[in-house]
């Protein structure tokens, strides 16, 4: 199918709430720009693309995506450099990965015009509301659901493909300290964990809860069988740095491919970082900390880019991650930040300029 | 909280649909009676509790049911016998796993005053909508989802209750072979599988429709570990039949508590079925079909009662279960039934009248 951007309807607010944002105290991700791009799949093909005010979505009970979880969605952000031009990071990985949940989760996979050329539109219709301020991105949330209605455990025959934006400022705030999963898992093997699908992360809520209650903020998940390896933290990827050495879990049916993580391993290898992907056990993490050759963690995703981990949790102890003065989470965070926000070189041609 | 049947209100629908429903020919689950009940979380509380016409329910874009999954529902049926009495069956059961799902998906608990009266209720209000035909009940859909808005991974601050109903036939038709899953998997260890949350079910879709490509109708679970024990069939539980001994895999974090298996286990017990209720390895089911002593497969859930497997498939063998004159499926499908429509009695309490 092929979408130009002018057979997208733009219908636009005649009340736009911009002047009601704050962008000096932006929160992330709950305050909403003036409008929203819409697709909706109904007798086999994806239509009606259109670009509309951000408004309710009006749902029956029996709608699909309330009972049985078919859902999807993905994360981006869209930044403005000192000249007001607007980037996107990566955004075909976005979509690809998106297609790639779906197809888990029977949902048909979205063209890929009619997500560029929605998100494209879109952001050219919000382009105001996209902040300047230092540290603070459009945030972009394209979800595709199961609209279609009935209570048979069985795919939808229709779906929505929403594209909603937020501008947005920081993920986290403060430090972050970690507990180290042994009892609630996140993903099966065989299962969707690799998807975002929405129901791998109303899982993560009560142990995150529980790791709250005991003074961390986020969980590091370990896998579902032995509790002995590493896998995700929190809704990010890992990292682990022991000596000079970049570790990180190796992708799988389990395991989010995110394009974070994927642009620290080539930024690293672009430096001469060494760096191993590979399964990462829990006793070896505890044992270069005992040594004192665990220098760093950090989570690596699209809300947060880098979240530096200030200790960890590990059964009955606790451990510090030192301070130390060649951070790479420092280092990668300013190097993806520069190249998103435009004040760096471009060397892997990963900013994607939205005119 | 108190809520008294007297405090629900209800506003009526001015055009019912009732006419139009043919109820000789129900679908399963996807013509939908006039009313609905509704109730809303927020502040701290359950409130609102109301019954109102069944229609569209408004969310925002960024309401976290839609990105989070985090949603669980139930299953349940009301029946009308001769005299024109409803009856549900178990209620209390549902009302108390309900709960126990939307714990683990950090959803607040609901009071059992408002599931129980409000069910009531709406059962009093549509029992026009409940059929007489023979094989056809009222099936009822409690679900809670989260409706508060924001695109941060956390749990929303405000939720909605909804029971809706459908006037349905038979879940399954025609025979059933299934598929023993070998590469996909339903749940993890310390995942969410003990609960009926909505991605379990949108997890199940694709490898469902590999089987059915493949000329089977549905899978059976295995564990994600190492595959060789079987725990759920589709979206139901598992029974075995060998010799005369009746097994079933031990409820876990990964198996569903289910209704009717508890109750068929009580029954059984009560016939002086010997029962046994632990692993079951697909390779003892193998052998006891090659030895002739496997007699019967079947599932068990509210949907379809007991869903008899005509066969199955384990890697490239398909097996076929063979006519049995003193079924336990059948005989267990109709002891249900019978008190499920107030055809016999109920030494074990199980119905409830709805007056």
């Amino acid at each position: 199918m092929k979408v130009s951007a002018l057979e997208i309807p733009i219908t636009r607010t005649n009340q736009s709430r911009l002047p009601e944002v704050d962008f000096n105290n932006l929160p992330f991700g709950s305050v909403f720009s003036d409008h929203m791009f819409l697709a909706d799949y109904y007798d086999g093909a994806w239509q009606d693309a259109r670009v509309v005010p951000y408004g309710p979505l009006s749902l029956e009970p029996a709608a699909k995506v309330f009972h049985y979880g078919q859902e999807v969605f993905e994360g981006m952000k869209a930044y403005k450099d000192k000249e007001g031009q607007v980037w996107l990071f990566r955004p075909l990985e976005n979509q690809r990965r998106l297609n790639k949940s779906a197809s888990r989760l029977m949902i048909p996979e979205l063209p890929e015009a009619i997500f560029m050329e929605g998100l494209k539109t879109l952001l050219r219709t919000d382009s105001d509301w996209i902040p300047t301020v230092a540290g603070s991105s459009l945030y972009i949330r394209p979800f595709l659901f199961a609209s279609g209605n009935g209570f048979h455990a069985s795919p939808s025959d229709r779906y929505t493909f929403v594209i909603a934006t937020a501008p947005s400022g920081a993920y986290f705030a403060g430090e972050v300290h970690v507990r180290i999963e042994e009892k609630y898992s996140r993903a099966a093997n065989g299962g969707v964990g690799y998807a975002k699908a929405g129901g791998n992360y109303a899982g993560q809520f009560y142990p995150t809860q529980l790791a709250k209650e005991a003074g961390f903020q986020q969980v590091i998940w370990t896998d579902d069988n032995t509790h002995e390896y590493i896998e995700e933290a929190g809704a990010m990827n890992i990292f682990v740095r022991i000596g000079d050495t970049l570790l990180t879990s190796p992708t799988s049916d389990r395991i989010l491919d995110g394009i974070t993580r994927k642009s620290i391993l080539e930024l690293a290898e672009a430096e001469g970082i060494p760096t191993e992907v590979r399964k990462i056990s829990v006793s070896e993490i505890v044992e270069a900390s005992k040594k004192g050759q665990l220098k760093e963690m950090f989570g690596a995703g699209t809300a947060a880019v880098v979240s530096p981990i200030s200790g960890y949790g590990y059964r009955d102890e606790r451990f510090d991650l030192p301070e130390v003065a060649d951070s790479y989470a420092t280092f990668f965070k300013k190097r993806i930040t520069d190249i998103q926000y435009n004040r760096s070189e471009d060397p892997f041609g990963w900013r994607y300029p939205v005119s």
